[in-house]
């Protein structure tokens, strides 16, 4: 049995059908539109003749009503603010859809079949240019009352910080998304941004090294935070600063560890995202099998 | 239909049979015994012949192993640790046990029968000695894998903060819990506690006044990391520090909704709760009712 899942980001729109082992088995995409209603007939067109059940997944960024199915005010996409997404695909395509934000589809993604595979619950953290979660318990997903479960990257883990627009001082986010990483290595003359930081501080590069702790320390405190509120069976690392995580995954699990109840400490359960770019259209594939609250 | 709750504390062990609605028609409590059997033999006696279907809940303090019924090492009841208590109490009672730790139980009970009745998810707060929470979302008790779930107060909400026995530095409990206040209080020469201290910053007392200033900062951070974690419907300030509650629930109210998107700000729920001393009886009677997960 296939199953449909399209992801909706910035940049492109992608459309996959998936087996039931999360392969991707059919695969197209195309750039953005700026006109949510050129998205709504490419997608039609595309999936058109496609085995499917009687329900497609939809994975996109927040923030959005993701039980209507509406756009709220993406930053990304600002031809697409207020759009009825789900009414007009269910029109278009004459199957039902499921909206979810990314992380939570994410999330969905890598419990179904990716790091988090076969664990009773899950935290999937994003890591990017902010840092949000999906959160998975018994096979649900704790999208929020208001839509705002797993928005972690306004956590508050400090007394100040810098400044960013709509969070708060000392947020996670604003200190420990891969932008602020970013910023920190540019304001110390480290070029190219996390990567290029991981691989000096791995040559031994002091400067490097410092800003890593830092950041490894405050990533810990969100990573704790979350961990002290629903207490996941495994905490899944992704996004694009995971791509370093064979640089950082020791330590960060270290400094977790330290900051969590004794008995807990040694069970602790960090993984590195297994799914890497298809993440968004499994997600969305296998949004049907799961139940949002 | 009546059920049986038993409520263990450091202090008393209550037993109590609940209404549908609600209400305790019968109610006996001894002082708590050094030995757990002793408990064991009394209640197994007292609800001989009482109404009650096949199970019975009791509310216990942590750490415990909820699922298996087991007491770790609870600090006040030093000669419980290790003790298999559901196992005990189901054969002296011939009837099946649910356990469930304290906080936890009081969400039930708030989320049934008090101040969070008909909400689809709920955060119970706990603000006395410690600060702890349990966590309902669509009937499940989050009680988390490790049994961790709604251990906020260990959440890191500041860089700094007094230093507290297996805490972490900066923890929400350390800065903001009742003791914490009252040591702070007690600190700038003000004497009794939390109750004294909201009564003479309600007749302008400045240096009372700053305190609680500094105390409402510290718990909407708190309340702030645990709605962008989970986002419950409503959250349900409860414990001692709850007994002064109409002193300071507006301000601590617009604060926590200063600190959450603004989206959110308008519709963010606070309340006192609603069951004082009963609610550990009825948090145990009701716990037949969810779901752990």
């Amino acid at each position: 049995m296939q199953a449909i899942g399209i992801d909706i980001g910035g940049t492109s729109i992608r459309a996959a059908s998936v087996d039931e082992s999360g392969h991707v088995t059919t695969f197209e995409q195309i750039r953005t539109p700026f006109d949510p209603e050129e998205a709504v007939r490419w997608i039609a067109q595309t999936i058109d003749g496609w085995e499917s059940g009687s329900t497609i997944g939809v994975a996109a960024p927040g923030p959005l009503q993701a039980e209507k199915g509406l756009f709220l005010d993406p930053p990304n996409l600002p031809g697409w603010h207020g759009f009825p997404f789900k009414e007009k695909l269910e029109a278009a395509a004459d199957l039902s859809v499921i909206m979810e934000n990314d992380a939570n589809a994410a999330a969905a993604a890598e419990w179904v079949h990716g790091a988090g595979k076969g664990t009773a619950s899950l935290a999937y953290v994003t890591i990017s240019t902010g840092v949000g979660a999906g959160l998975i318990v018994d096979g649900r997903i704790i999208g929020g009352f208001r839509g705002n479960g797993g928005e972690v990257g306004n956590m508050i883990i400090a007394d100040d910080g810098p400044h960013q627009q709509g969070m708060n001082r000392g947020s996670w986010e604003s200190l420990a998304s891969g932008t602020a990483l970013g910023r920190r290595a540019h304001a110390a003359g480290i070029r190219g941004g996390a990567p290029e930081l991981f691989s000096l501080a791995s040559s031994g590069d002091q400067a490097a090294e410092g800003l890593i702790a830092e950041w490894i320390d405050f990533t810990a405190r969100g990573l704790a935070n979350l961990f002290h509120t629903v207490d996941p069976d495994c905490i899944v690392i992704g996004g694009g600063v995971s791509g370093s995580a064979p640089y950082f995954m020791k330590q960060l699990r270290e400094a977790v560890a330290a900051k969590v109840y004794k008995s807990a400490a040694e069970t602790i359960d960090l993984r590195t995202a297994a799914l890497g770019r298809s993440t968004g259209v499994i997600g969305a594939a296998v949004l049907r099998r799961l139940i949002r609250v």
